[in-house]
């Protein structure tokens, strides 16, 4: 009999699921729809049934121990995801609440996708053995997990680690979230965008990138552009590189990592994003952490690491 | 027989202590320099010295359990107190290594004075029942202690904790630690200082402080100012909380604690610091954490506060 957890991933479109051994073995995974159900119940009982479909596939007997749902706006201690502006169910879900009635007696917990991503990083990803780290999430904005001594920061209510809503300028870009000038309007697949159109303002230098409409231009765009010598690209990374590492050292002043992973997009373009990264980190670091943290790229793959980080809090969660 | 602690407090010019049982009543106190003493084993035999003899004057039976030590850049995980500038020793001093000769078999354990203020709070002050919260010190500098569900934020290497100098500017104001634009050379006793030199050569409004030369000027003399309505007092007392305000707000966005205590020669000031601190800090607090989180006066006594800190590590550190 194996060991087992279901790692569930919701996303705006789709919901993604694995059932996933202690080794980071996934022996079943597939998706759903998360936005064609208007009804939350519709989609939970849909859920389960593709998730039953895809146990009912694997050969050899297993024990399901526990569920893991990494959720954007997801509340650890409630199991709720509250107000997320990317989901058609509005106001405050009890996932956890409702979804234990299909799998009764079992631990079932939900979290952030951020955190989720921190603990997939500690258990199966570059943070094993670390007990302080960070994990950023560059995507369309930008999340974090941060775990301290071992375990995930919740704060007191469950929703610690929002690094892409640090203020990088009073009055700066506007956010989602309703603030102005938050980091993730600066550093996220958005926020090079962003840059990059105002780079094409104040600057005279041709650019590739002058061809594209704003709806048009993607981050891998730019890092393609970058890496062919374009300069509006070129310094729209070194711009996004000094801001994160100016923003990474502040959060290093909070919680002293040994190393903070950075996730997604954005991070594949590798040392154009690194290199200012490091420099102005270090630079910005209070002298007694100089030289001893480290900026790396996250070992997990993109492919699956929502669900792999959904999982290994399930796996954390039975370590309690 | 009374089961109490040592609390030390280790300050440039004097070290005090205190002989304190679990209730937080202090029965026993005394200080000794620290400056005298350019030998460090000369130092600590003093200072062991003065202890015993407080003891001695203590009525009753009493069972010393540990030993807690406040000091600058005092090092949790090692013991040590590593290139303290303030401190007649250099390089890196293994002070618990060599104090447990004086107490064998002892737990003795050392952290930082904002660390140990926060431990304070949570034991014997505002803090008592809550898991999550952060103490900013207002000094000369700025010092923060930061308690993740129900435990100091030690980080990797002992030294988490420096939201004095997290960044308010780039190119900002010199700070002691070789950065620049630290917030404690903004917010703190010497900050608010800089900002009234400041607001001198800016406006040209008459102010009493203008009689002042920098040597002379302290906070206490802003405060006064400005509860008399001297208005660069005043000025200065709002941009003072307003950065404060801010960069609390990022801080939140770290560890979401329930509460922040403010503690300290500025926090006296009462609501000059207070009214714009919790408005800038609303105004800047991603919308999840706006209402649900405190910025409070801590509740410890000023005069012996830093012994009870080191005090309350100590009962921390029996508790493990």
């Amino acid at each position: 009999m194996k060991d087992v957890v279901i790692g569930i991933d919701i996303g705006g479109t789709f919901t993604k699921f694995g059932i996933i051994d202690i080794k980071g073995n996934c022996i079943g995974e597939n998706y759903t729809s998360t936005d064609i159900y208007n009804d939350f119940d519709s989609y939970l009982e849909n859920l389960q049934h593709e998730i039953a479909n895809t146990v009912a596939t694997i050969r050899g007997p297993i024990k399901i121990c526990s569920v893991g749902i990494g959720a954007p706006n997801g509340n650890y201690y409630k199991g709720t995801i509250e107000n997320a502006p990317n989901l058609n169910w509005k106001g405050i879900v009890p996932f956890v609440d409702k979804f234990r009635l299909y799998y009764p007696g079992l631990p079932i917990v939900l979290t952030n996708d951020a955190n989720a991503a921190a603990l997939g990083e500690m258990i199966y990803g570059g943070a094993k053995g670390m007990k302080d780290f960070i994990v950023i999430t560059l995507g369309t904005g930008l999340g974090s997990g941060i775990v301290v001594n071992g375990n995930l920061v919740y704060g007191h209510d469950g929703f610690a680690g929002e690094l892409g809503h640090v203020n990088v300028k009073q009055n700066g870009r506007e956010c989602g979230c309703g603030k102005r000038g938050c980091l993730e309007t600066y550093v996220s697949a958005t926020g090079i965008k962003r840059t990059v159109f105002k780079l094409m303002v104040e600057r005279i230098t041709p650019s590739e990138l002058r061809n594209y409409n704003y709806e048009e231009l993607t981050a891998k765009m730019i890092s393609e552009a970058a890496a062919n010598g374009d300069p509006i690209a070129r310094e729209a990374f070194e711009i996004t590189g000094r801001i994160l590492g100016i923003k990474l050292a502040d959060a290093v002043a909070c919680t002293s990592p040994e190393a903070i992973f950075l996730f997604g997009g954005l991070a594949n373009a590798g040392d154009l994003l690194l290199k200012p990264a490091r420099k102005y980190f270090e630079e910005n670091l209070f002298p007694v952490f100089r030289g001893k943290v480290q900026i790396l790229i996250s070992r997990l793959q993109e492919s699956n690491a929502a669900v792999m980080g959904a999982s290994a809090l399930a796996w954390k969660e039975l370590q309690k």
